[in-house]
């Protein structure tokens, strides 16, 4: 099957994007309004950029059809602060539930039963039970067609005990979710790959 | 454990955000210099911007100790144009064994034993055994500490009919493989998020 993205259409551009590069991390995204409404919700364009001097990711977010940001996008614009909570096995469900698809202009936190707690180096929520955050200002922002892509420089890890062994972070332990496409998400089968050639 | 990314080294960051922003897409990129040496690497900081108008990816390449860009990114910015090839369970330790830690200078296709057929729209060569394939041209760069974001625009997808189903591209037989951190891979166990609250 051969596509030429002239002349597909938005949908089956967007189903050949989520199928074909994955599994995706998910960012789920916490912020907080100027008028101090908590926001919470899943991106499936997120991604590390740089890991250190700075230590930055991105995350992809979609305008509405008016040109507006979303609540997430407008947030960070706002107040050059967001919240990343890990997306675990035991947290999928919670996160699904905050998804643009439900409940856009309610705290998420509500809606999906979630505790929050504050960040220490920046002013927004944060899921309780995520076993990781990272705690990030806005470096910078790039408009490619309807879409936002906001930068955010790392300022501040906190990741569960129970991710760590020997003071450090354990892959092994670590259960993240992968995103696909529609319905489906991915669990983790780890493998390694030994190097004989080297 | 908390961990002040200001006060980290290179190597903890690395490994952290290896770990916790998982699982990965592998960008598997081939290139072909103006010299035509054709090239072969994975990249781990790969992702989608934007499905369409225009559809865009990124890939986040380190520069070299000496400032310069490694083979892959020289030869997308001299010739503005390079191929994702995707990474299913079957090309896996070929993959790995295109990835930088070995041959530097050597042709990967012939390192790895893939063999290789053009693209249909840019000068670069594609993995022949990839059951899907992008064609890109370069959309845009942008410089973040000592990495090169490039961001590519897709102009072609070719998808292996093994991979479609009633002509549309199948979720559940797209077999990717997911990066995780040092010698770690995994395989999807996928499963769905029924929404019984929409």
């Amino acid at each position: 099957m051969e596509i030429d993205p002239r002349q597909a259409t938005v949908d089956e551009m967007y189903r050949l994007l989520t199928t074909l590069i994955t599994p995706r991390p998910i960012g789920w995204v916490s912020t907080r309004s100027v008028d101090g409404v908590d926001n919470l919700a899943p991106y499936s364009f997120y991604m590390g950029v740089i890991e250190a001097n700075p230590p930055v990711v991105m995350v992809s977010t979609e305008r509405r059809p008016d040109g507006s940001p979303k609540d997430s996008a407008r947030n960070v614009l706002d107040t050059e602060a967001f919240g990343l909570n890990l997306v675990t096995t035991d947290l999928v469900e919670a996160m699904d539930r905050t998804s643009d698809a439900v409940g856009a202009h309610k705290d998420e936190f509500d809606l999906a039963g979630l505790d929050r707690r504050d960040a220490t180096t920046v002013d927004v929520p944060l899921v309780a039970a995520a076993k990781a955050t990272m705690e990030c200002t806005l470096y910078d922002t790039m408009e490619v067609g309807d879409h936002i892509v906001i930068f955010g420089r790392i300022e501040h890890v906190i990741v569960d005990d129970e991710l760590v062994t020997d003071g450090k972070i354990d892959v092994e332990k670590v259960d993240t979710v992968g995103r696909l496409t529609g319905s489906y998400y991915a669990k983790l089968e780890r493998f390694q790959v030994d190097r004989p050639w080297q």
